[in-house]
């Protein structure tokens, strides 16, 4: 997997990226990732900046080698988050949630490599104007925050292949080895994994929240807020409130109001699994009890043996690499 | 692509079967995907009986391969439908909207190899237990009638791989080979494409529904009718109007009374594109206008030479033969 724009690009062994993600990703999950030969990322979304700083600090000392921190443009201390990114020489910044023009060159004036997050075209080209690295597209199975379209991973990224030569980081509904395989197919050259990471014992997330996250069915997660900012929800509670007010024609003032402050901390950090927001991706209902208990620094990489008879084999003959197709990373 | 239980099963050359479409896929598209190697699927849905006879015996005459009729079964004449496939010596039969139990065995006992079109593991067991000789899984992105999960086929076909083992074919956001080894990667064995046929010579489609599908954008389809049977449309003032009467609570009568009768046909057969439904995948916004004059008999099953630099290669171990990634089918 050598000679991979994104591996060269983050200076990393696999072109495996752990999302940014509030509550959950914080200097404990990055740098596990990170140890284990794909880029970490610590989730700037839910801590206020002096977090943000012990975070990165923290992440230092845990690993070595490269990880990033995410940055949601909308954040309201953005300018002081910027800053201590600076500050704290912060090698690589994955933007998301706003316009790639605003940061992009002073990140790289910096000598940050930037990475924006979008969910259509329009998007991919103003990243490329922007002067951006790379590219992640993220599609409608994800947790995170969705695009207006519903374009879904396996028709936004050959439409993002066609409208961009960035280097190209696939998102939303991938969680193991058969999926980054059917990624790379379609013209990705590295995914980026959340609900997957958020299941594993160095995430942040509360255990109430893991335990729920596992015992999901098909269909128990849905696109919602979609007024707001779109976002995929565990049906709980909350959910239904939510989904009532959006029924009956609430405004946006009244989902700002119901929506609260602090909803999605509750949820996904404190465990309450009925007054909580609790957001993630489609490919939760595919997890089982036994991820819960895998530590990435043991598993991560490595090839769940027995597993790829009788299935294809991905040949990449830039590198001469064979990758067996279910390499389970972890 | 030997030893692969779909072609087996169908005894055609390549896994690629094209979807039964109300209004567009009559004999002459059927009978056309047939001689070029695919499976080519009667779609009885918008046929009257009679109809469908003569649509059955058309496309014996126009090819000697296996070809195949879909059948929904919500159809209002169903017991004549099926009559007329064991009359008229039909081999294969696709089932779908509906419950496999009700007509699998009866079918079976005839010869004949029955297929049913799920959306969700339940009804992939369910299907299991009915004895059908294989699956269709088919995701959010399809035009055809949805499932509620709103599960994306990248998420949908791991889940149905692990629900059962029977024959496994992805249906949803597949347009092209980058899609169909994508879904290969998935665990499907077979691909089954709908929005791709409709935009070609041989659909029957209207050219003004044709022309409207290669015009489409990210966004410009969206999964409606959720209170019905959920179906993505093409965003025009039909659509506009359902979505209005949805949004202000319309109960599922008023809905249906707005839905009226023959606005399928008036938009994809007869070319009205304000007052027509118009029904289509997420993938028409891949399409380009060169994919329509493209003429199945023509260029079917044909690698598009110079494409495959740079891009993985396809093993299938089992049966030894090299599938370049971009196969190009049509």
């Amino acid at each position: 997997m050598k000679n991979n724009r994104i591996t060269q690009l983050f200076g990393i062994e696999y072109p495996i990226i752990q999302a940014g993600m509030i509550w959950c990703s914080g200097w404990e999950l990055a740098s596990a990732v990170s140890n284990a030969g794909g880029l970490g990322i610590i989730g700037a979304g839910s801590m206020y900046p002096e977090i943000l700083r012990e975070h990165i600090r923290k992440c230092k000392l845990a690993t070595k080698k490269p990880f990033a921190v995410n940055v949601p443009l909308l954040y309201p201390n953005i300018e002081e988050i910027m800053t201590i990114i600076q500050e704290e020489d912060v090698k690589i910044v994955f933007t998301s949630a706003g316009n790639p023009k605003t940061w992009t060159g002073i990140l790289k004036a910096k000598g940050i490599v930037v990475v924006h997050v979008i969910s259509n075209s329009k998007f991919a080209k103003k990243s490329e104007e922007a002067g951006v690295d790379a590219i992640v597209a993220e599609g409608f199975e994800a947790g995170g925050h969705n695009g207006r379209e519903e374009t879904t991973t396996l028709v936004l990224i050959p439409m993002i292949r066609k409208a961009s030569d960035l280097p190209l980081i696939a998102a939303g509904g991938i969680g193991d080895g058969t999926a980054m395989l059917a990624a790379f197919a379609l013209g990705a050259e590295g995914v980026q994994m959340g609900t997957r990471f958020v299941a594993t014992v160095e995430s942040s997330a509360h255990e109430n929240f893991k335990q729920k996250i596992i015992s999901t069915v098909e269909g128990d997660t849905k696109l919602s807020l979609k007024q707001l900012t779109p976002v995929r929800l565990i049906r709980n509670k909350f959910f239904e409130e939510i989904e009532a007010a959006e029924l009956r024609g609430a405004s946006v003032e009244e989902l700002k109001t119901l929506l609260g402050r602090a909803r999605a901390k509750k949820g996904m950090f404190e465990g309450d699994l009925e007054q909580g927001e609790l957001e993630i991706g489609q490919i939760s209902s595919l997890l089982v009890k036994s991820n819960l208990q895998v530590m990435l620094s043991e598993r991560f990489g490595r090839n769940s043996s027995g597993q790829s008879q009788n299935l294809p084999l991905l040949i990449f003959p830039d590198s001469g690499i064979l990758l067996p197709e279910k390499l389970m990373y972890f």
